[in-house]
This record gives structure tokens, sequence and C-alpha cells, in this order.
């Protein structure tokens, strides 16, 4: 079964925003076994929508479009294909309740043109919107599948996991399963991992491997095709096993996670508690913790350090090695995570500080980073590191290098217990 | 002048990628006037490639590709357009030259097939790539300009701005600019902003209206099209004029702006200072501000008080509130940024407490959300908001609200003085 993905929206073609969701749907149903050969993005036009929608038809039997379903007068994807395929637009009533109670809960007004939202094509089947108003919907037309998904991502994605997968699984007629897995890698450069493996990506064929590279850090992703998905399981765990024999060391985790997810896995295994004092990360590295949901059983607090007022007022740390070495020392790492772990008491404090550029600070060059580690019962530890990129990138590659580190450490102290 | 952006790649299909090139180059098309109606993607595949051409041909004079130029057997833009219009491909000896230099220069060995990457159009006029391997080129048919470019965007952004836009330049007879202005709006909904400018949106041509909603703020893209820039900007400031005229009280700003940097920009103009207790928010709002240079001027350091015990310990909020009101209310809120103000002897201490999600807290549902906002010599306060989204989405949108009624608040207390 082959599909198309049209995102509809001017603001696409004008480069405002990038089209994150082709990639998404392109992932989601590459998983389902769904080939896409296409993308298209075309505006709010209703003339051009029109002949991208005969055009797809022509080369796909799913078409999935995003965008278009909003309240505005340029949201017109229902409407083009509406008239398209001779359909009438009708008032979900349950959408329009959805509506009506969003804007009660958040005590806002509806106006009139926010029922245009509840318009759904007549034979469709909607797709509920936990996330927002405008509701998706796929309409099956016996040749094609139509499914219309609102356009920004946080609608989209999750309605998509939700709902459009189990609609697109009634109509696939397919048998064979893509099946993939990503492997994620910290420490190991993109050459230098693909060097291991360089031998397996030339001989690929199926499963495949694809290495990319991203924020620091490498992912290989492994594809297998099979009618029996559990075949194609296990051509991935052979594959899997051949690679982790030669950078096994550097794998930290599958698909989806992150050095910050198994950090929170870790501490709440070992029932471990966690402080932060960052002055470099500015509170990123306790702001990513806290977007976990559930943190709460690891984490009470911690505090941004920014100046060496509050390094000092707050943290104790000594005027002394401030004078001496600077706030961006390995002393003051040391004393910043001692402290923040005596000051919340907790079982491990961990400290950031650094220069994030774009200025170099107490003489020391923009990307030199000094990250503390204090766990109860053991020498602290102190980690320099060096990097290179944008401020941003410097305070976000510094929070995974902390992680990585906390790993590192929470992992061995459990095997020297 | 009409353009269209093809991306080769089957890793775009798979979703391996973004295709933030096409971002990219629309931007760019964009300031030069250029229109563009569609982006392709297409998969590395010679006979869909060929299809897309064809069709790219129908609806465009300018048709740009990327990807497809490395030295791999499934790199084969160059060689599909050079079957589709009977060109040769043949060897560019200053292009060969360059990467055998680079081959040098990394101390690595060239295999035979990078040679592939050397292969020009014959009649084509060569990008240079100064960050890689693959040259670009522009061949002009007569009826049409094919421009090639490599697909990382590390190599395709400079080549496109050094050698691109020159080309382009070249053979674009139109002479008009498209100016884009973006004003930016919060507190307002997209459908009732929509509704105070439905009439300008509905007599649009030039300028053009298009309202985006994305992360609880709305903006209004105003594009004019005219052969003189300055006249296309007047024609902006008019219609802008009309729009302020109504919903100017929810304007908050330009083009790349941001309610933080709005803050930013405030704070520093009148030399105030601010902390932050962030319980509901982790840290996010301290972040956000440290992500700009330049924050340690207004800003020292703060909390994240995630749990009561913090909220006691470190900013001293009396038990009594908590037992009475819990952590989740308007006094608590008000106690911790007033304490933070304190602690961290600043002019402002803005505090954030709510139910994030997915779990309801003290019998409070989720996205309950309490900001309270402490100024020197003025009354603390508090202001209590309901938000409907995701743990992600009401941690974001608590921020937002924060910086709106910062802002709120800065200007008031000027106007005051």
């Amino acid at each position: 079964m082959n599909a198309e993905i049209i995102a509809v929206g001017s603001e696409l073609l004008l480069g405002q925003i990038v089209n994150t969701n082709a990639r998404f749907l392109s992932q989601q149903l590459a998983g389902l076994g769904i080939n896409v050969y296409f993308h298209t993005v075309v505006g709010d036009n209703p003339d051009r929508l029109k002949s991208a929608i005969e055009l797809a038809e022509n080369r796909a039997e799913v078409i999935i479009f995003t965008g278009g379903l909003g309240p505005t007068k340029d949201d017109l994807t229902k409407e083009t294909i509406a008239r398209h395929l001779g359909k009438e637009l009708v008032i979900d009533e349950t959408a329009l309740a959805s509506i009506e109670l969003f804007f009660k809960r958040t005590n806002r007004v509806m106006t009139e043109n926010n029922r245009k939202q509840a318009l759904i094509l007549a034979g469709s089947h909607i797709l509920p919107n936990n996330h927002g108003m405008a509701p998706g919907m796929v309409l099956d037309s016996g040749s094609h599948t139509y499914m219309l998904l609102p356009g920004p991502p946080k609608e989209m994605e999750p309605m998509f996991l939700q709902f459009g997968v189990q609609a697109l699984s009634k109509v696939n007629k397919s048998n064979e399963k893509i099946v993939s897995r990503v492997l994620r890698f910290f420490g190991i450069g993109e050459a230098a991992l693909e060097t291991e493996v360089i031998d397996l990506i030339d001989a690929q064929s199926n499963p495949t491997i694809a290495p990319l590279a991203g924020d620091g850090e490498v992912t290989l992703r492994l594809t297998a095709n099979h009618v029996d998905e559990n075949t194609a399981q296990s051509m991935l765990d052979e594959l899997e096993k051949t690679i982790n024999q030669r950078v096994g060391a550097f794998l930290y985790g599958y698909d989806d996670t992150s050095l910050l997810k198994e950090v929170m896995k870790n501490l709440k295994e070992r029932k471990l508690t966690i402080t932060a004092a960052e002055s470099l990360t500015g509170g990123l590295f306790q702001q990513e913790l806290t977007s976990i949901s559930g943190a709460s059983s690891v984490f009470f607090g911690g505090v941004v350090c920014y100046s060496n007022v509050v390094k000092q007022q707050i943290l104790q740390v000594q005027e002394e090695t401030l004078n001496t070495y600077g706030a961006v020392s390995e002393q003051c790492a040391c004393e910043l995570a001692e402290n923040a772990s005596k000051l919340f008491n907790t079982d491990i404090g961990i400290s950031f500080t650094g220069v994030a550029g774009p200025e170099e600070l107490e003489c020391k060059p923009v990307g030199t980073v000094f990250i503390g580690i204090a766990v109860k019962g053991r020498p602290t530890t102190v980690e320099k590191i060096t990097l290179g990129g944008t401020r941003e990138a410097n305070r976000n590659r510094a929070v995974k290098f902390g992680c990585y580190f906390l790993l590192r450490i929470i992992k061995e102290s459990q095997n020297a217990n």
C-alpha cells in the first residue's frame, strides 16, 4: 500500500515553518508497512491544492493531509476535498461539543468561525483532537483513503498515534511489515562509529543500517522487512548483536529514549534523589528533568546560581575559591555539587559551570565546562569538557554530558556495592 | 517568476531527516521575489524523480534540486536530469582537483566512486562547494533553469548564499520584491483575532494577510509585492496601522522576537532585576531567560521549588499556607514571588505554581496555574489561568503567560511613575 503526504499551508512555502509533520508521518507509516513515495507541500490555494489531490490520487491509495483545518478563511483543506469529491460538509455534534467545552474550560469566548472547525466531510470517521479544537477525519471513497490531520504537530502527532494508526491498519491490505529499531550512542563521533560498522553498512540490504548524527548523539537505525513481524525482529536482534560487539560500550538506549530519561529511570530504580546547582545551564537540566512526569519522586528542587553572589550566599561557595580559581573551575563545580546536595538533602548533587558564549569569561574560552557530581559516600568527581558550538548548543551539550556522566557513576556505584 | 523545490532522498521519505532545505530555500527565494508554489520530496528512484521533474516543468520556471549528488549508487539526481534533457555528464577538472585536495587535506584515500562527484551536466555553470565535495550546478535550457544543490544543509546553505543567489538573480526577469512582516499577538485566540480583521483578509490582494496560530500565540504575516522595496514597506506600514487600531492591545512584537525577548529588553531598559521561584515550570522560565546572551545584567539566580519541603525551607512559605490552601494556590504563589525577591534581593520576583498534568494535584484539575509577580513598591499580583494542553504545553504556556503579565506590569509601572 502506498501513501502520499500533502502538507497544506503557505507558511511552509514561505519558509516560516519546517514540515516536521511529513517526517513524523513517514516514520510512522514505515512502521505500518506503508510505502511513501512522495511528500508534497502546497499553499492555501484551492486550485493548486486540487491539482495536488488529483496527482496524489494517481500515485497513492492513501492520501494524508496536514494543515488547513483551522477556523480561519485560509484554512480550506476540508472545503477543497469536499468540492473535489462532491461531498457535503456537515456539523459533527461531538466535535462541536468538544470545541465548546475547550472554550468553557479556558474561560474564553467562542466566536462564530470556531464552529467551522466542527464541520466534517459527510461520511467520514472523525479522529478526536485531545490537544486542540479541529478534529481530524478519515474518508474512504472506495478507491482511496483520505486522512485529514491538523497542522500543529502538538495536535497532529498524538491524534495520529491514538486514532490514526488504527484507522490505517483497517485499510492496509499489504502483509509486509517494516520493523525499525534505533540504537542510541553517546561519547563516540559519527565518523568513528561509521568506521567501526562500515562493512555492515556496505553489505546492507535487509536489514538496512542508517547512521544519523545530531545534537551530540549518534544513532543507527536498523530496518527490516518481513511478512512475519517476529522474523523481522529476529533479523534486527542478530544485526544488533554484531554491532554491539564492536561499539556496545557507547550504546545507552533505544528508540525514543534520551540520556535524561535513562537517568530518571536509573534514579527511580535505585531510589536515589538528586538536586542541581546550575550556572552555565541556567535551569535547563532541572527543566528537562521535571518535564518527565513523576520527577517529584527523585527531585525536590534546586538552584540556578547565575551570579557569584548567589553561588556564595545561597550555595556557600567560598569567596577564596571564586577569587583564586574563578566560578568556571573544578573547585567551584565541586563545592556547588556538594553544597547543593547538602542544602536539598539529596543523595546526589550535580553542578554545571562554564562559558556558554558568545563572550569569554574569567579569561576562559567559550565552551569550557565543568560538571561536578557529588554522591553520598563516594568522592566528588568533576569532569572538564570543551565544547565548540553556539551558546544554545553548548548548554544543551553540557546537560547531555552531565546525564552521561551521571549514568556512568550511578551504574559504577551499583557495581561497587 | 515561479520556482519549485525538489528534495531527492529516500531518507526523507522514511522520516529519518526533516526537509529543512526546503524551508531555507523558500525563505531565500521569497527575499529574491521568486514565488514558490510547491515543495516535492521524492526518493532515490529514477522513474519517480523523472516524473517529479516533468511535473515541475509544467508548474515553474526554476527547479531547484537538493540531494542526490553524492558518490554512491543511490545518488542519481545528475544522471536522471542528464537523461531527461538529453545532456552528457562531463568531468569538471576544477571540481575534480578540489575533491582530490579534500582527500589529501583530511588524510583519506580517494576511492574511484568519488570521481563521480566531479561529473557535471554539459553546458552547466558550476557552484563551488566550500564545505564538502559535490559541486552544485546551474543549467539554463532556455525554457527552464535547473539548479542542483547538495543535500547536507551545511554544504547547501553556504553554497546557495555565496553562489546560488547570484545565479538566480541573473535569470530572474522580474524586478518585483516580496516584503514580509510578522505581527505577534498574545492574549487573543486565532479565531477572535481573525474576526477583528476579517474584512481586511477578505479584501486582501497586495498586501496579503495570513494568520497563523502556534504555541499560544497568534501571528499575522503581512506580505507586499512591489518593484520598489520602500513602497512595499509603506504598503505594509499602512495595513499595520489599520490592524493596530483594532487589535493593537494584543500586539507585543515583530518578526523573530518572543515574549521572553521583550521581557528581557524591557528589564534592561529600566535597569530592573528579576528572580524566579518555579514549581510547575521546573526551571523553564529561568532556562529561557538565560538562553539569551547578556541575561546576567538582570538575572542573578533563582530556585526550582518542586516539593513543599523546598518551598518551606528555602523559600519560607508558611506551613499554614500549604496546609490551608495548598501549594497550588494564590496564597502560595504570592509568598513564593515575594520571598524569592527578598532572598535574591531583586526588584521583581515571579513564581509559577500549578498542575502540569497528567495527574491532578491537591484535588485541583490539570491546567490550574497561579503566577505571582512581586514588584518592589507595588502590591503583589497573582494571576490565575486555566490551561488545557499536555504537560509540556501547559508548562510552556505558563511561561508565556508569565512573560505576558510581566510585560504588562513593567509597562504599567512605568506609566504610573
